[in-house]
Formats: structure tokens, C-alpha cells, sequence
């Protein structure tokens, strides 16, 4: 089975919802919208959200080129991303077993930022395709000077684990008889109404990767 | 005005998009599901996601007794507590001005285990209601087995800073010519039908903590 090996950073408590099997580790960071991204600040964390995408095993975040972090990056930093999917609200007949149905992973790898046009320009495409799917084509294509001033970080996957949690409550057995609902309440991410804003050239109407974004959402 | 103060941490790049008004960190902390918080594990950065419920200068995050940060956390140890709600796709008709409307906050202060049972409790109660709203009251009282058992962290808010987009994209003036459609793709959470675990002792109904549910999470 092909799957991250655990070591000092990956391993979950909770070994019955744990996974370190790389596609379960792939499929949830391609499903999660944003990850958080922590690094050490000196002797403080910092975690930040950051749109990202993977490509093999890399993940890749887009931040800003004069990000605090970015410029201290060229020899690589620490860092971990980790993103999470909300799935249910999991109501237990007691406070004790409440919890939620969620998706989760943790990556551990040196960030480093991109240099190279033609890998900021595929991780850029597979980042914006992940916010609104083909996006990247639709758009006007990017400037070499905007490309310059884009920030794109790399985090090769060194250390991995997904954690999860599916399915019904566990309550303890004695308060099935109580007069108290159990259950869970499905969660998901939902896209309203696109607005435009209000600027559009003549004829330009609702492109295909907005139509197709509340399809894109639900995973 | 009631702001945090401007520290080395919490000192937003984009100005025009920070905040430091306590109100609005609050507000963003008490609309925000989850939360991913930062600690450093030796040399890595760790990033986890927890539940989380704020009173007054406070952020309690619930996390299991055993986790193997708890452990250092007798004295008090740095954290970063991050926030984040995704409002909406900013698709711009260049990939470079796409972006995404969001709300986050990103909290640090010296997370500690909560021993006191009192303290604990209202912890509980708070983080518990932020799932559902009231359903501390409808569920079965904690025991005190179960109290002891359960972790409790605390972060007293040290620095916070918030940072939000919103609005329409802004693209280069030469570009609103072009045949491209731009505008915001609005993104919320939802909430599906309730599933009872199909044991439910008889007459019992959908209570309202699920019925508020998805009011509440409108938000």
C-alpha cells in the first residue's frame, strides 16, 4: 500500500481515524477550499490561511512576494499546512460525545519560494483552477511582470497524516434510553448567486467555470 | 476606539484590509466554525484544527487530554490561534487581480491546560453552543468523570490582528474591455437535513438546537 511513513510529526492519536495512505492524504487536500500554513516566527507560531494546490508531491500556496515569511524562504523554512473539511455536526445525546465529521491532513515539509517562471506558472494554473475549475484559460493570461510579482511557495510533502471522522454518534450505551435526539447535521460548503460587478463588456455573459463551481464544491 | 495593540506579530501587510478594532476580531472569531491552531513542536511548526468558543479576552479551544501539546502546556505555551470565513470567489478577468472575499483572524497568546472545573465548564458550554445553539442545555449533563477527562486550552489574547476582503475585484483599468466576465461567486456554509442515528428512544423529535441550526450558521 502506498502510503507516507509515520514518523515523529505525522502520528495521530487517534489511530482508528488516522490515515496515512497518500491517496486519502491527496483527495483531502484537493478537496479542502484553503489550507492554513503555519511557520515558526521566532519563537512564536504564526498560522495563516493561503489558497494552495498540489501537483505530485508538492504542495504549492500563493502568497504575497514581500510576505514576512517569503523573504527568510530561500533557503527553505519549516512549515506545515494543514487543511481541514468540515462534514457534519455530530449531536450525541450527551456534551461528552458531541463532535463533528470533518476531513483533515497535516503536511510537514521546508517551504521554499518558486523561482522558476514555468513551475510558478503550473502551480498558479492548478491553484486557480481549484478556486473556479478552468478559470486559468478564461482569465486574461498573466504578464510576465505580474508573474515576477506573484508569490508562490513550495512545500514538498515529507511528512503526512489524514485524520477523520464519519458516520453517526457513539453514545455510551445506557443513554440511548434518554429523551434526547442523536444525530448528525450534514455540513457543506455553498455557492450563492455569481454578481458581476457591474463593469461587464457587451455580450459577456456567465462563464462555464462559474456554472460549473457549485458542481466543483461538493467534495 | 478599542483596538489591539500593533505588535511584531500581529502587524497586517495590506493595511487597507487590517483590523485591530476588538469588535471586529471578536466578531470574526465568534462567526468563524473552526479553528486551526499553531504551536511549535521542537523545530516544526504544528498546525491543528480545533473547535473553539471565545469569552471576553479569552479563546478556549477544545482538544483531548492527552494531546501531546497539553502536556507542555502546564507552564504556558506559545500559540497561534487563526480563524478563517471564505465569503466569496473573486474571479477578476485577470488571474493575477482573482482572489477570494474572506474574514480571518489570527490570535497569539500563551495557551494552557484549564484545570479549574468551573472554568472548564463554561468553556464547554460556550464551545459546545457555537455547534449547535443551546445544546449544552439538551444534551445530558457532563459528569465529573467525563469533565476531568475532557481537555480544556486556553489563550488569553496576547496580540490580535484581523484581515478581511470584500467587495468586487479590481482590475487593471485597460483590461474591463475585454470580453471577460468578472465579478464574486458568494460562499457560505450549509447545512443539510438532520439524520437521527435510528435509535432514538420514542416520541423524541428534531430538537431546536437543529432547528436554529442553519440560522446560526448563517453567519
Amino acid at each position: 500500500m502506498d502510503a507516507y511513513a509515520k514518523g515523529p510529526l505525522n502520528k495521530v492519536r487517534k489511530a482508528d481515524r488516522a490515515s496515512y495512505d497518500r491517496e486519502t492524504v491527496h483527495a483531502i487536500l484537493d478537496a479542502a477550499p484553503i489550507a492554513h500554513v503555519g511557520f515558526a516566527d521566532k519563537d512564536w507560531p504564526m498560522v495563516i490561511p493561503m489558497i494552495h494546490g498540489r501537483i505530485g508531491e508538492t504542495v504549492y500556496l500563493h502568497g504575497a512576494k514581500a510576505a514576512r515569511f517569503a523573504k527568510a524562504m530561500g533557503k527553505g523554512v519549516p512549515a506545515c499546512v494543514t487543511a481541514t473539511i468540515i462534514d457534519g455536526l455530530v449531536l450525541a445525546r450527551s456534551a461528552f460525545h458531541s463532535s463533528m465529521n470533518y476531513r483533515s491532513v497535516v503536511v510537514h515539509g521546508m517551504a521554499h519560494l518558486v523561482e522558476d517562471p514555468d513551475e510558478k506558472t503550473e502551480a498558479l494554473t492548478v491553484i486557480t483552477d481549484r478556486v473556479a475549475l478552468g478559470r486559468w484559460d478564461e482569465a486574461r493570461p498573466m504578464t510576465d511582470k505580474e508573474l515576477k510579482a506573484t508569490g508562490v511557495i513550495a512545500v514538498p510533502i515529507e511528512q503526512a497524516a489524514a485524520k477523520m471522522r464519519t458516520g453517526a454518534p457513539v453514545d455510551d450505551d445506557e443513554d440511548y434510553a434518554l429523551p434526547i435526539w442523536g444525530g448528525v447535521v450534514p455540513v457543506h460548503i455553498a455557492l450563492g448567486e455569481p454578481v458581476d460587478d457591474g463593469r461587464l463588456a457587451d455580450g459577456v455573459e456567465i462563464p462555464r467555470s462559474v456554472r460549473l463551481a457549485p458542481e466543483h464544491y461538493r467534495r
